[in-house]
């Protein structure tokens, strides 16, 4: 299967079928059918059989009967579920003051003099914090600064890339299936598919392949505004290794007057352990970085940060004003979670256990051939199901059965990738060794059932 | 001054001018400095003395010294600011369960099915109800959806519209000053212009000027996608008369096979008295209806109803996931801020006070000439400064003369409309006839030392 194909309308990966109704107990047809009947057709459901969840607690979730559920999934949280002393600030923030950035307040300066300095590079210099709602809205902020700043139209991503769901981001995020539209001015290269492809010299292949749709977009007259990638490549299936491939891409992209943005919505804030953002990895220093789903702990709050230069015609033309982006409350909920990050020393736990977690999958791998390859960093872990080790054919079915069998055993995970066959582990950041001895348990039971 | 004319870049009603940093506190002077250099030029803080605010209760907001500013412009906490019920049950929700709409949850199809029939016609029969986090992903998403519908590009906004901040809502606001680029797939039509254009053949001329940029966008091979307005004409200057503007324009954009976007992010919720929803004065049956700002009291959530006919399409071909759209903490900030609107009788309380608001500033006019127009319906007023009342030569001057007047005897409004003349006094909804006294009170002192 092509890295380029995709050919279900609507596809989603690990998504609940609706023929697949009759299968499920009354109480969740009904709650299903009410779903289908007044949020319509565009939303859909993990698993085949669909999770009705009514509390949280660190790396926990429980289901209306009081049965508890292992996340390793939800990085939305990465202080664990229902983070006590986020939730008392979020609480105390929303009973004290909730105005936007029209107004003076100390803390979002705050929050943003903290932050700047992790990015490191020209951003920890001098650069800007800006604040949206969602990653999608940092990307698409960041892509309008990156066409005004650089006058150019072309976007560049990987094959099967996730960067938003606006329309312009949603324009080049071709993972959204192949009945959502592309931009004109968008163009795809490869997966780096470290499984595939010899790492040797992968990086000056990977750049030359940046270079030929820079200078396709050079003939239509669309020229580079900005290459984006997630460091860990979420969408096109977890790819950790090697690291220097986005430093040889920098390069290229700026040759040609564009701008790298880094999108850290899913990598960022100590996802990949060692460092707090996933570009740091490859040692690049990107000229802008978006940033989103962890940073509020589940508070709606999401942020792009910025070389001063790649701004200062946008800041001059236009303004960006967000009623909700960087309010009080978000600031509070944001604030919060980096203290709580730092103090309960989640980036080192992300990497120790990360470390527990591919050893783990790595002793199954001996015993089951499905596994074909262990990807990851941090708490952030691909691991690729294929029918045949030689031949590496992705078995997305397989993949789904382990998925679906791991639900069942009470442990949630996802699948990633086109072909949608590798396992994607990324829990909350507070995942113990023992979550990962659970978790590696319950992945034994499911392999020794469906996995030969 | 044309309507369609704005030469200034980056300029924004009521901002604070960089220029005049000299004459403020030294504290004030040094947290400017710093949201500077920390966030960088694309921000814009209101008045020419900025305020920093540390408290809210109620309408009133509190500085650094404990003095207290009656704020009649922040709609988005119509419960009023830190209302007690709201906040605990945010805090009460983010301690519980905080997830996504893959999961299943009751709380979001309760609210759903509490909401969809509040606005009539086809959306309450069969409609359905998505969520997002800002009104700007609400009208993005509602277009995105208008454009799959009908296979059209052509988006018609009045000529100051203001409709978001993403590259596709800013594509169609040209209320952000004429360096922020409009799409070519974007026709601008007048702002109905109660003041200056008789009442009587008003919604004929109207719908005209509609059927005229159509048939350029059908000349051009673009088609119309959707007509999009806020009911009050918001960046337009507040309009809110005659009433029967848009049941012509959507008949003219019907037979064009476009669809009606009623943009309620601003004039939803009860903020225009009578009736819960702004469209609903103009007893039309929209396709589509957005909302944000209020929803949450404050909390990033926003929705996009619509009839079920036109999303049909959009749920098929792709999906939609936002990872903090209707998530559990957003539905009970939403729930709870429902509750407290039906329990606290706020749209009565809308109607009631905004009536005594507008007898009152009826009783200024008469006494001070530069009051031009009062305008406005529920707590949503307009009071248009002019020179002079014959000519009805806007004065942008001396409505910032006003609104810094106020901010200096500490009542907080704003102006709008392209010469920026008209005072927008938009508090949250629990104001109370007393603040409308305290409102008129200090209006009347401002208006004597720089009315005339």
């Amino acid at each position: 299967m092509s890295s380029f194909t995709s050919t279900t309308r609507g596809k989603m990966n690990n998504a609940f079928d609706p023929r697949n109704l009759g299968e499920l107990d009354s109480a969740t047809r009904e709650l299903i059918a009410r779903r289908q009947r007044l949020l319509g057709p565009a939303y859909r459901l993990f698993y085949a059989e669909p999770l009705e969840l009514v509390r949280g607690q660190g790396t926990l979730l429980f289901d209306r009967d009081g049965l508890d559920y292992l996340d390793a999934y939800n990085n939305v949280v990465p202080a664990g579920h229902s983070h006590p002393a986020i939730a008392n600030e979020i609480a105390r923030q929303a009973a004290t003051l909730c105005t936007n950035t029209r107004y003076l307040h100390e803390s979002i300066l705050n929050y943003a003099e903290e932050l700047l300095p992790t990015f490191g590079g020209r951003i920890a210099e001098s650069g800007h914090l800006m604040f949206t709602c969602t990653g999608s809205e940092a990307n698409d902020l960041a892509v309008r600064i990156a066409k005004h700043h650089t006058g150019h139209r072309g976007i560049i991503v990987t094959s099967e890339a996730y960067h938003g769901n606006s329309e312009l981001t949603a324009s080049f995020s071709p993972s959204l299936g192949e009945h959502s539209p592309l931009g004109a001015w968008v163009r795809r290269v490869p997966a780096p598919d470290s499984y595939r492809i010899s790492h040797e010299h992968m990086a000056a292949w990977w750049a030359e392949r940046v270079a030929v749709e820079i200078s396709d977009l050079e003939r239509r007259g669309e020229g580079l505004a900005a290459f984006i990638a997630d460091s860990m490549f979420s969408s096109d299936g977890i790819f950790s290794q090697p690291v220097d491939l986005l430093a040889a891409v920098s390069s290229v992209v700026h040759r040609a007057g564009g701008l790298f943005i880094a999108d850290e919505v899913q990598s960022g804030f100590a996802r990949t352990g060692e460092r707090l953002w996933g570009f740091q990895r490859h040692a690049i220093d990107p000229d802008i970085v978006t940033m989103g789903k962890p940073m509020g702990n589940g508070f709606p709050v999401a942020g792009v940060a910025m070389v001063a230069e790649v701004v200062a015609g946008f800041g001059r033309d236009t303004r960006y004003f967000n009623t909700f982006g960087g309010n009080t409350v978000a600031v509070a909920a944001a604030q919060a979670t980096f203290d709580v990050m730092r103090q309960e020393r989640l980036l080192e736990n992300a990497d120790r256990v990360g470390r527990v977690l591919r050893r783990g999958f790595s002793e199954l791998a001996a015993r089951y051939p499905v596994i074909g390859d262990i990807r990851g960093a941090g708490l952030y872990a691909g691991v690729e199901i294929v029918s045949d080790r030689d031949s590496k054919q992705p078995d997305g079915t397989m993949a789904s059965r382990i998925v679906n069998g791991l639900r069942r055993r009470r442990v949630l995970i996802s699948v990633t990738g086109a072909a949608g066959n590798t396992l994607k582990i990324r829990p909350p950041l507070v995942f113990s060794e023992s979550d990962a001895g659970r978790l590696l348990g319950e992945l034994e039971g499911v392999l020794g059932e469906v996995g030969r």
